[in-house]
């Protein structure tokens, strides 16, 4: 470790120090019981409640991996950021014509904010901007899923990344809310694709599975200006990098964001499969996965591992 | 200038520099002549639009002003960290039982919101929240005005801040919604104090007339971790003024907020009047003021140039 | 009883029948002690729960009382019928340009609603229309609660009707949502009067106290198309008499207008006081009163005794 | 003509000055050009907006008929009469547990009341609340279709009855808000059948095309206490005649039911292919087509027509 951490003052020189703190942090966090697994569908209500996983990724090409970090799980809305960041390759300025880049203020999944705003949602990390980022998906590439995919296993460097089948399908079965979504904003002028095949790239999207470190490699360039500290490959633009960390801040965490700015100071983004992404800018990626949710939908001891280690680190970019 | 900015590679070494950039944002912004004069109130109608002020203030103790940096305007809704400043100060942690901290998503004054949330405003820097830390001001300081006084000319370096008289009243003339969103919280029990005494403090408190100067220096604590540069005492804990940025960050320019956030990347917070102050951690602080305000209420050249200045130096903290 | 009930088939010929009726069906409503007594001032808290009082007051001149007929009670919300009916003679046809006559379709006093309409009442039947009706009174009228006095004292032909002081006051502490209302639509510029004025006569009118068979007397001209039966006197044209009962059928009963439509179907209006007032036009006037209220704000007894009562004699206006 | 009027004090003696009055109110009708004919899909957007029809069916049996009365139009959502009355048939009372009896107080097809109240619609008079019936039709009748056309056929005595395929088509094709109100209420719990199926049935039903003498005379019974006139055949009770009445009193007339009441003053549909039916009890239906449309979504003409005929035989209920 060599990061002079900005405004902490203290050092962090030794590998050996954050593992045992990460330990530490794990130790505490599993006493937490409090939450509740997502139920929505059969599939996710399933898993273990007690698994819990912590991985810091640095940007000099460490990983500290605590608890069940090679587990996969399903990522659920941390998918919205490998969605966005096909949608802005592809659409670039134009993509904000479609979706707002401000929080939202209420549910994540609020129909009524949609309605005032004409089928134009507040941003794409929630569900209504998630989907028309899915529509440029489907309407731009020619293989949607294939091209998701495809950016994932190379961020993450793994290629053996899916998306859950049973998972897939019962998101679409039970999927009411969202194709409401999707119907609403076809109706103001704002979905081009058929909404079938729309939600059908979406819910394969939040069904994808990855593990702890999977997703703590994936999401290392946002702490790098955008550039992969492993392969040193520019995956986007310092300053698509920064807009991207910048939506994360404002609204990566469903209505808990400005609490999580408040006493975390950093940009992340959770899922209700109970996994979550925090990124320190010029130091690492955080990812957090245990399945228990607290009333905002953000996993219960994810939020305590995460903020704990933002504290005592002083990695608030603030 | 001592300071090597956090990500950008290049180093800012000489003020002549720094004034030089500032002078060309400066000479750029008055080309703008879009947005109108706040006029809900005859006294903010009457100012010269055309006047325009750009300030840095720096954590090595250097000021740069360029244009009006020295005529007293209304800050407005600025006045708003200060008595956040006092409220947390007085009231800890209790205080965010009666105001959250989570972006509003709405334009700056719905009471919808407000409605649904049943009192509680969604943060400080919305009127409705500002209106609760003037109860708590009102209620747990025996002269709430000169608290706020004291405090801002502590601050500023400056005895010769005031209220504007005209402004004060006026604004008690026409402030029938805000007067609305009080009555509105203490009909859910979140206001102690007598309404009209309590939006006498906060019309007054917005009616505080400042330069841009005066407001660049103010603030330049929170980009210290809560010590003022100058004077060299603590304001506030780092974790304290950790958590101000983080409100206005995610909060603090309106329903622009996340657009700010996207393409400047810094705390800020803007008035009416047409000030803005913008907070960099660990560098400084700007301040620009210029009365014509764009459709969400923040001054067209401001934006403008602390956007620019931001860009071209680099300081996202994302 | 001369009158052939309309569609009815069965006529009522003997007031004995009558009588003996409505004590069944006053008996039947002693035994039901659901709801709560309003408690937001102590001055109503404080009514004994069981009193139950039913009045008929026919057109040819008969009136029938059963119960607690002749006790005092706050009329609470059935004064907006009286403020109307001044309002209407003093602005006209320009009434309707400052309260809309529609539905409401929220609980009676959402502020949602007014926000989104831009400070234009859906009706006057709710307390943000009857505060502009109440803005016309106090601003038209040199003494606005003279006005009432006069008016109601002559329907009712009782010159002993005041207004209870200590409910006035207590109202007048308590509120606050009803002030929220009042500054919130004098910022969209639909109050003329100083807001505590004009609050000081709505809540006065709210505090006048009557008895059912007071109530029942003075809106026996609704049933009449707008002449008094017993005077003869003309208060209103047929055509505004018929609106009044337009609006009392759709906007009556606060959100269970509806289902007051769909099992009663008369015009009729309820105040939180427990009093309520149905019109049977042709017919008379039934007044009912028992001080428990159920989840909408309408007493729980009186409810059961007008439906009853509507219902054996058939007295749907559909 | 044997009627004597109700409150109306005059009688109505000759069918000839009936007829007479029809053609003097139809005529100033046709100098109305004031409205927009409904363009959201092409097959409605095509009618001849100049057509112009006026029919008045009394209970003794006469049928007057003036101008375009035999003309086919798309009934629109005058058919949730005869969905409504299915629905009612087959669920009984638990039907108003799936969708409320109060009118809505917002265009006639708002998302955010929905969300407000959990998925169960304000009325069956909106599109959710004809969505919600068009739901109990599918899953409760095994060929909803044919009993809808049967009742049709039935009530206005011509097998000639049939939904335009064109027009059916095309509203499926534009029908993403209705399938984004169906999708929202499954979420909710309150659709049993598959969305598709259900919409399909819903926007068929929409798509029935009847002339105005068919549709006056399908009403009738309506205006008798439930009792065909013509047939002498009891199609509901009493009771649940009046009921229907009392809904489309308070919600017939999309968000201008109110001001209907009030100046009309009795139980009406109107259609946005420009047809309404009136019903006027103990005396006969009045229905009126012409495609130009308010800014309500009711026929500009009709409302001319229906208004004058009510008010110059005094008709209102009230």
């Amino acid at each position: 470790m060599t990061r002079d951490l900005v405004s902490g003052g203290q050092q962090i020189h030794a590998p050996d120090d954050l593992k045992s703190l990460l330990e530490e942090i794990h130790q505490q966090a599993m006493k937490i019981t409090e939450g509740h697994v997502a139920d929505y569908i059969p599939a996710l209500a399933e898993v273990n409640p007690e698994l819990c996983g912590l991985t810091l990724a640095t940007l000099d090409g460490e990983v500290f991996n605590v608890g069940d970090t090679h587990e996969q799980f399903s990522i659920q809305s941390i998918s919205k950021i490998f969605g966005l960041m096909l949608a802005m390759e592809r659409l670039g300025e134009d993509l904000w014509d479609r979706v707002k880049m401000e929080p939202s203020g209420q549910a994540f999944n609020s129909i009524v904010q949609l309605e005032w705003e004409k089928g134009i949602p507040r941003n794409p990390m929630i569900n209504a901007g998630a989907i028309v980022v899915s529509d440029v998906l489907v309407s731009r590439y020619s293989a949607s899923k294939n091209a998701v995919l495809s950016l994932v296993r190379t961020l993450c460097g793994n290629d053996n990344v899916y998306a859950d089948n049973i998972v897939h399908q019962s998101e679409k079965e039970h999927g009411h809310r969202n194709a409401a979504l999707a119907h609403l904003m076809k109706s103001f002028g704002n979905i081009d694709a058929d909404v079938e095949e729309l939600l059908d790239h979406y819910f394969w999207q939040c069904a994808l599975t990855m593990s702890c470190e999977n997703l703590a490699r994936s999401f290392t360039f946002l702490a790098n200006d955008g550039v992969c500290p492993f392969s040193k490959k520019e995956i986007m633009s310092k300053r698509d990098s920064q807009r991207i960390n910048a939506l994360l801040s404002t609204s990566g965490m469903y209505d808990q964001s400005g609490e999580f700015a408040f006493t975390v100071g950093v940009p992340a983004k959770s899922g209700v499969g109970g996994g979550m992404i925090a990124v320190v800018p010029d130091f690492g990626v955080i990812c957090s996965w245990s399945p228990r949710l607290n009333s905002f939908g953000n996993s219960a001891r994810g939020m305590y591992m995460v903020r704990e280690l933002a504290n005592r680190l002083g990695l608030s970019v603030y």
